[in-house]
């Protein structure tokens, strides 16, 4: 009997433990015993997993989080603590280890399979900043409560007629600025792969107060500038209060959407296909809809692409 | 200047409002004057109109229902009436009408095209029925309130160790069914594209239960069966007591999700970006993830398919 | 050590597990070993009972439904039944038995009382039915999502123009739909406690259609009118179409709100403190906002009012 | 005819439309015209105002903010500030205003009192912290959607195993971070009413940990302590990873929940039902669960009690 394991690393995305059932009870259907692993890969360094029957996974396809936990583990770059993993996998007889997790998640993955065990990469990032793939698990969700919070936000912003800054999560990624901007009408999303100047900003608000709209949202990723230095540079060009709010991490939690649970079922179970397929060193995507493979390397060094005609219709809707 | 008019018919579905949002900001900025016409192709034959500016799709896009109201108009099928709606758009001088609404409603443009006004249809309806297109707006929205009955149902199934079959709407189309089957780890969807044998769906949850698995849920189209009738043949087959639940209208309305929003307002800002390129006589449509359109003629007699393998995927994860 | 016992009976309610959780850790708190009776009285006659420590009820503050499992037992107002369950507490050497449920779970209690058992109840159940107390666990999360889904209706009734009839639970007690018919600013709310003349209600939404209000949503308890009798009667009588909508189960489950998660955890906590004042055979209550104790026979032989201004409220203010 | 004026002062908090909409159907029904002041007093003193019909105020019951807008007006401490807002109301033939919001509101309409204009007040803040009422309008609402940011967090915080402070609303009152604290199984909440030592904290945490316990959550009113410092010092004292979430202004907005609802429907029609009576100079207020009325002198220099119980309750049940 073929022995494989699953595991959670990087930040927790809601719809993580969808697909961990998934990879459980379709893994367990084709005749294989899961292993979990706990605290990702560092919980694979100490021997921190165990098996897992499909009973183990009932009732956690709604939950947020993790029931495998999660953890950052800097030192999984270092060969040595690579191997100890390695002699934990070779010890329980596991071959196959499906990563539920982001790019830094694949990386570790990568180093797995330069020791000889084949692993299996699932998108899981709230950023939706991987590249080749248009979804990761943990985005829809992230999405929709961020929408939550500025249609709260809006409802201040209306009775007191005031301008507002929100900064939501996005290092190096705008998806999620971008996307909330659109769908909550924000006069402007301000994104770390296509900055705009600021006085293209203050012209815009300066604009909507001009033809009678009283109140702006402007949405910022954290990658492009902060809340608090953005409301600075309004309200002393405009001469109006701004106020500003920062999301932070409810951003991350929460019962995942029907999307977010649909992706990671879909993606778990196409998981182990690939492992009866004899697949392996890819991670799973969504290309042109679809769910499809490509290899660790490409998505690693691969570039994400954010979809700039998006901030154009942000512009011309928000008038 | 150009007169373009939009209205909304059929059912409403979650998301109208931002896209006519979209068209009245969109067409506006374009340069176009933009009428709204209330109660789709019914005040269309009653001159039930009025010119949108700007600030009148204020503080929508967040809004379920539809502004413009919606109606069926039967008699919509008689050239008669047909011809009434047309003098009303000469009237006004208006060349092009964007349509938002189902197959029902792009048959009801197709119509107008005959007595050469210009039509371009945007797919909305919660059943996500249309085809062609992987998206209909409103989808998701009704989704995701079908889960959050779900999971409230869920609780009760559980506390109480019963079986439960859930009445999702559908007709001719089991898309809520499946997908809301697959995100809430149901036993199984029944859906009118594949009716499956009762004896098969028995046999599932005799098996469930005897796997010690006490709780159930069976989600069904009512297009395939009633749960009534469904409950019956389980209770009597297996001598369970079984409860039901028909969502009813509620799946209907409600604040549109994030991709409702998203999709809205992509389609409305494309449907005038059609009317610049002066295309005409097609519907909006999502295809491989992008954009597109599509014939009318096509669009009403294609056949919409249902993805059967996810059918097996909620059987396989549903131990 | 004192050995006490905890229990979940008749219809679960969003709240019970926070009342759990706080007997547990107040009950361990204080020195006592707290049992958790499975499946209710029923479970109690099968011995199905555990020890519970403060992990035990870990992560279910949130969470609907009941950990320790509910059961209607009717066999349990038979004596030998009785003798049975009164048998398992003995062997275990409990001689206390928290009760969370209904006024036919405080019968139960009192059943034990007579064996010798002392018991003290705490009021759950979402119909907020028992007499004596202005809360009953559950009651605002139930009101909250029946709020929802009025929230939704009213989308479609809007957008379409029409009318309709909302069925919500309540079989002897108006107390959901009376306050669900103020909160969503329905037209009227029929309740078993006031029924009134159709010809009322008939002339009520004639009247709103005349003052130009083209949609109307009456509530009505199931023991008052069933949604398709009192639909009938009045597109009979206005010649109007009317749609329906029973709630259904969707009403018993979910998330608890933060009113029903205080007052569980307060009853809870209350209820060890009565343990340790030796008071027993009585219920707690909240009576003029505090939370007090009211002996089980005159809490069972009660009889519980309804705000009758409050229908007069809900008519004066939905013109 | 008699009329009459009603406006929102203070931060808008969600209800207070519904509280329009009572005070406005109900004022027609008695026969009076209703004004709608815009922005609070300094809309009075701009004669900013205008006479409200029942449609105006459709279809807002279920809506955040409010529809009068709000602002803060500090200029009105002055006297011949008030006198023109006088001259206003004289101008209009107004002689009675109802007051929607705190108690510097309540402040304000004091000042109408002392020059011969008749008020009333409307309890509405989210921090409930107005003497002598047990409940505010938009309470409920923000109470809860703090509950489902911290239900959010707890899924990171129990995923990675982390400490995390979140810093709620509450200059002088700590009522939401008591509540939620209890709702949410908090490990402490502190509260500027009672601000404990910080190595009480840093023992239950530690304590916490000890027990095997990996994730804290600790609520702060950000009148006890910012999230930050609190932050500091339980990272410095423990050397554990402590994350920290500001809620802010998403605590505000948002659709009012039933309780919000009926409390603004109820206030509502009483307010006016106490211009009836010939009453004027006094707040409502909810005293032991019942809606009573207080002179304005009594609750402005009154004192709001916190229920330290609580406090010790939260301690005793996160275990």
């Amino acid at each position: 009997m073929k022995n494989i394991a699953v595991l959670t690393s990087g930040g927790d995305a809601p719809g993580m433990n969808a697909a961990i059932r998934a990879v459980v009870r379709k893994g367990n259907k084709e005749g294989f015993n899961v292993y979990g692993i706990s605290h990702g890969f560092l919980g694979l360094t100490k021997g921190d997993l165990k098996k897992l029957e499909v009973r183990d996974v009932g009732d956690i396809i709604h939950r947020g989080g993790t029931i495998l936990y999660s953890a950052r583990c800097e030192e999984f770059k270092e060969v040595h603590v690579q191997q100890k993993a390695v002699a934990t996998l070779r010890e329980y007889n596991i071959d196959t280890v499906i990563v539920i997790g982001g790019d830094g998640s694949f990386r570790g993955a990568q180093a797995l399979e330069r020791h000889g065990i084949k692993t299996i990469g699932i998108p899981a990032t709230i950023d939706n900043d991987i590249p080749f793939t248009e979804y990761t698990i943990g985005f829809d969700t992230s999405l929709n409560t961020i929408l939550e919070a500025l249609d709260r936000i809006r409802d201040t912003a209306t009775s007191h007629e005031r301008t507002f800054i929100v900064e939501v999560m996005g290092r190096e990624s705008g998806q999620l600025a971008l996307y909330s901007g659109l769908a909550s009408g924000a006069e402007v999303s301000l994104v770390p792969e296509a900055i705009e100047e600021m006085s293209t900003v203050i012209h815009k608000i300066d604009e909507s107060i001009r033809l009678g709209k009283k109140h702006s949202i402007v949405i910022v990723a954290e990658g492009a500038i902060s809340a608090a230095e953005c409301s600075k540079i309004i309200s002393d060009a405009l001469h109006i209060e701004v106020r500003t709010s920062v999301l932070g991490h409810i951003q991350r939690g929460g019962k995942p959407t029907a999307r977010d649970r649909i992706y990671a079922s879909r993606f778990g179970s196409t998981a182990v296909d690939l492992i009866l397929e004899e697949k392996h060193d890819v991670a799973l995507i969504v290309n042109e809809g679809k769910i499809k493979m490509k290899d660790f390397d490409e998505v690693i060094t691969g570039k994400k692409n954010l979809d700039t005609s998006i901030l154009k219709m942000i512009d011309e809707l928000s008038i």
